[in-house]
């Protein structure tokens, strides 16, 4: 099953036989000050910085969240999406809790953008999946619902199935719905990243959908974030995970491995391609830093 | 099913449900000339070193190769063995090609050593098993025959059934016999890791056995190789391998972070301790470097 989003002219496709997907995970606010306030003046120039940034770590998609407090997000994400298009030619994922700003956002996107996200709430599924279907975009079906995040694999993949139907129901096919199985801190929870990985290999053979993983909440509050997250990521990719929304300079070197690993990287050549790639801008990030 | 080595006191389990071992790969003088030179010249204060920085590092069984062209490997294994025991107290894991060499070092070796290895080769099965049998140690199998090492699972899996078959026969305990499903480089062959993997899963659920791999072939040739072995470690353990002949400073904080998501570390306690350790020893090394 293949989900193909489009940007300006650019096409990504999503797919278990193809190599796994980065979404840069940067243009967000959330515990991010100098990106809060380069937003709330209306500074640009950083923000489209983060953006070049992170295609050419190799992000292939870029989320864009604005949620500041106090910004007239519904102005702030037009303008930012029209800028973004012009400055880097990948689909984007329109990231917000707030409907009205997804629906500006996917009216300025170019191509075929990503929704993040929809869940198994009820207000959710009703205000989100209408938008997703009039603009012919995908989304991200995140597995809780009312009452909460489930604890178990099986109710996970109940609420996936929820989504599925009603998306289904409303026109939206099965192959732009890409389910997140979520992931706890396997800091309070031993069990947490297990569920997660045991969800995503039930998902894949129940569904035959493609998966997204957020990779950098598994280790939250541990020390060496990178190491766990890079292992998270690791064992989600063999379990059947497609994509994740992720930090690419970090764990771009990992997935490459990952794709070479899997054979999915005939001759090295991605591989190789990034090595090279990922030198080059480590170069010219020490020479930028003095 | 629990393969259990043991040292001058200390105990060391391999199982699937315990956490991860690691195998000390250093004191091997292939490719590493200060330690064919600290062993030509019977500089065992280097060696001991080497032992007691793997062990520092969460190496928790450490193996044993003296194969230095022209050197009295007889002479050689068994006073370093009677060092180290004296110097550390891990299991330890002979390693020659030569039978004589590792029934010196078995002789030598304190509690229940582990011995690297056997092979489906007629003449491996026929010369090092009863050394295996008669010491009462544990032995690594690995999936190779006369006829090289076979290109599918099933056939490498057939290799596995017949060293396990022969060691039965001369009484060996199909627990302490530890299977190596081998792996080539994936520079040169796409498909390598991925054989090997399948191969990993299959040994699991055939016969339930304990699995090692050598974590470092996977990479030859290519760059970044921390990178790839990382990743393809993580792979396997996930697929069911239990312990590794590994670089335990480089690999460990990775090997403890797969053992925490996959909920072998209750708490985060040996991830936490782990990450401790590792930073009083980079403070120590730096300081030692100057």
């Amino acid at each position: 099953m293949h989900t193909i989003l489009k940007g300006k002219s650019k096409e990504v496709t999503i797919g278990i036989d193809r190599p796994f997907v980065m979404i840069g995970e940067k243009i967000n606010p959330t515990g991010r000050k100098k990106l809060a306030a380069a937003l709330a003046e209306g500074n640009l120039d950083y923000v489209r910085m983060l953006a070049e940034s992170q295609v050419a770590w190799g992000a292939e998609v870029l989320d864009i969240n604005v949620g500041v407090p106090g910004l007239d997000e519904l102005a702030v994400v037009k303008k930012l999406v029209e800028m973004l298009a012009s400055a880097v030619d990948v689909p984007f994922c329109l990231d917000s809790a707030n409907p009205d700003v997804l629906a500006a956002g996917l009216a300025a996107a170019p191509g075929k953008p990503l929704v993040n996200s929809v869940s198994g709430e009820q207000k959710k599924l009703e205000m989100v999946l209408p938008l997703v279907k009039d603009r012919g975009a995908a989304v991200i079906g995140l597995t809780m619902d009312d009452n909460g995040i489930p604890k178990t694999s099986e109710e996970r993949l109940a609420v996936a199935a929820k989504i599925l139907e009603r998306a289904g129901q409303l026109g939206i096919p099965t192959e732009d719905v890409i389910i997140d199985p979520l992931v706890l801190t396997v800091g309070s929870d031993s069990k947490a990243a297990l569920v997660t990985l045991q969800t995503v290999k039930l998902l894949r053979k129940e569904f035959g959908v493609n998966i997204n993983l957020g990779a950098s909440n598994v280790s939250f509050g541990l020390p060496e974030r990178p190491t766990i997250n890079a292992a998270f990521l690791t064992l989600a990719i063999q379990n059947g995970a497609t994509c994740a929304i992720t930090d690419a300079a970090r764990l771009g070197q990992t997935v490459k491995a990952v794709d070479l690993l899997m054979s999915r990287d005939d001759n090295s050549m991605r591989y190789l391609k990034y090595f090279r790639a990922a030198e080059t801008l480590r170069a010219k990030e020490a020479e930028q830093a003095g």
